[in-house]
């Protein structure tokens, strides 16, 4: 097995080897550069690191992995335009450096790349690959349409929610993982069973997103802290707060969560006030602990040496031990 | 072998027949709307057709073809995006209808739906159309990124004319013949065959609708006549125009070419004398007729009884003599 650090080096050196930039010009550029901002490229490193878990090498899952990480950025251009994102990775986003239609076409150009990657897998693998591919796309659309729509309904309940985080980005982990199982070959339980593993990790992770985007570290979360609420955004903190609240906390939140003031400090601290008070904070670092805990629960069902669901439960801690 | 409007039927009844209404419904919504607006559905009939031309039973394309539909539909939505287009086939666009956002996810998920519908095939035919689907994709894209750059170019040449209408028409007739063909099984060179038909009468086809936008019809036509002209669109009409025109006559069609009159008549009018004179229009209809001549040789390549052979040809001729 290899180190995380050793994985991002295996995919950035894959990466480069990949001749991107093609003509026409002004539909390859802007693909070559956002797989070029390199994020922390996660989805991908999964997919490496499961397929040594089930003791294939890591060099025939490359092109998988390469397939997720241009999917992940396919939605992000995508969503970008979406949300009209000025920055991403500190840096303009592709519909605001070129703009609205080469954002458009860029990004369906990359879903279909990420197809083609697949292509150099015989013709059992690909399909098994091109499958979960296609239900996962499929899924993360879902998610997206959800989140969409939740903005504008207020009777959101938990399990709706956790549904929408789950397909927004819990799917696209778990398949990353499943990824690597098919290429090595494993049993389909050992694939369901790393699947699963991703699929929690990937909804803890999100989870631990929304609690970090209220009481995380300023300086080192990397967003700003209270985005979430300055949007006004129904996270699992607030649908728990609303849950538990009184009759006042829950007037007050409701008041807070239609005001946009100039200056968020306040509404930011009333509402972290709130989520304390109601016992959300509590009821979330609770799920994300559930979370993790089932995804670990799954390393029971694999049949693999225990230091490789080490490895795995190790990725995991790290992962969820961030106290940014 | 069946006719056109069997076909066709087929097709309806197959697309009736999928249940493409799902939650969540602001995302299925617009995916059922819009196939729903019937076209000729030429595409997946195409499909049919070759299956039947290299005696597959027309019902196991059926998933290919639907598959091309769904492609063909992905496309028109983010193209009337590009466009901001307000109709399609008589009615409200996507975008209109709903909104950007919708057509933006809803086309990413007909992309998805439409590799889907090749997973009811066996590995090998399903990665044989897989990679003919993205390649053919990835080319349309092209098509209409050259499409799209080619508007502030005043240096298009006519190969590369040719090569965007190639691209951005053309290649998809090609493919839906060639998948009929790879659900056959018949010989790759049967494939190519039927693909470079498709390829060449794609190509005349689009010519052709150059020609008729300009000198169609008004009362037959189906879409403005003059419409290209007003949108002073680089047709190979104005292109080869440009290539025959003398000083005077050049230097008028760069003219009219920059204004944007209240009442078109005149331009038009204009622009057509211009055409006629300098041998533009001649030229296009020699260059239909070639393109439908080459799609016809390669009739003569293709391993089948002369009565098959027949059916191509009389579908190639009763689509190319519309005199609308």
């Amino acid at each position: 097995m290899h180190s995380i650090p050793q994985y991002q080096e295996f995919i950035a050196n894959y990466i480069k080897s990949q001749q991107l930039l093609k003509e026409p010009r002004n539909l390859y550029e802007p693909i070559d550069y956002i797989i070029g901002l390199a994020g922390k490229r996660i989805r991908p490193v999964l997919t490496l690191m499961a397929a040594e878990v089930f003791d294939a090498d890591y060099k025939k899952a490359l092109p998988a992995a390469m397939a997720v990480e241009v999917f992940h950025n396919f939605s992000l251009v995508h969503d970008d335009i979406m949300d009209d994102a000025p920055l991403r990775r500190g840096n303009e986003t592709v519909h605001e450096k070129w703009n609205l239609n080469t954002g458009i076409l860029s990004g369906d150009a990359m879903l279909i790349l990420a197809y083609q990657y697949f292509e150099q897998y015989e013709p059992e693998v690909f399909k098994s690959l091109a499958k979960l591919f296609s239900k996962t796309a499929l899924e993360v659309c879902e998610g997206q349409q959800w989140d969409v729509d939740f903005e504008n309904r207020d009777d959101v309940t938990i399990p709706e929610y956790l549904k929408m985080i789950e397909y927004k980005t819990a799917v696209l982990v778990a398949a990353a993982m499943k990824m690597g199982a098919i290429i090595s070959k494993t049993s389909e339980e050992n694939g369901n069973a790393v699947y699963n593993f991703g699929l929690n990790l990937g909804i803890a992770f999100q989870l631990q997103d929304d609690y970090l985007d209220a009481f995380g570290n300023p300086e080192t979360f990397g967003k700003q802290v209270g985005g979430d609420i300055i949007e006004n955004k129904k996270t699992y903190l607030y649908l728990k707060a609303t849950e538990f609240a009184d009759k006042e906390h829950k007037e007050q939140l409701l008041h807070l969560y239609s005001v946009q003031p100039v200056d968020n400090t306040e509404k930011i601290n009333s509402i972290k006030q709130i989520f304390d008070e109601t016992g959300a904070s509590e009821a979330t670092q609770k799920a994300i602990k559930e979370y993790t805990f089932k995804a670990f629960e799954t390393l029971e069902k694999m049949h693999v040496l225990d230091e490789k669901k080490m490895v795995l439960k190790a990725f995991g801690e790290n992962l969820m031990g961030r106290k940014v």
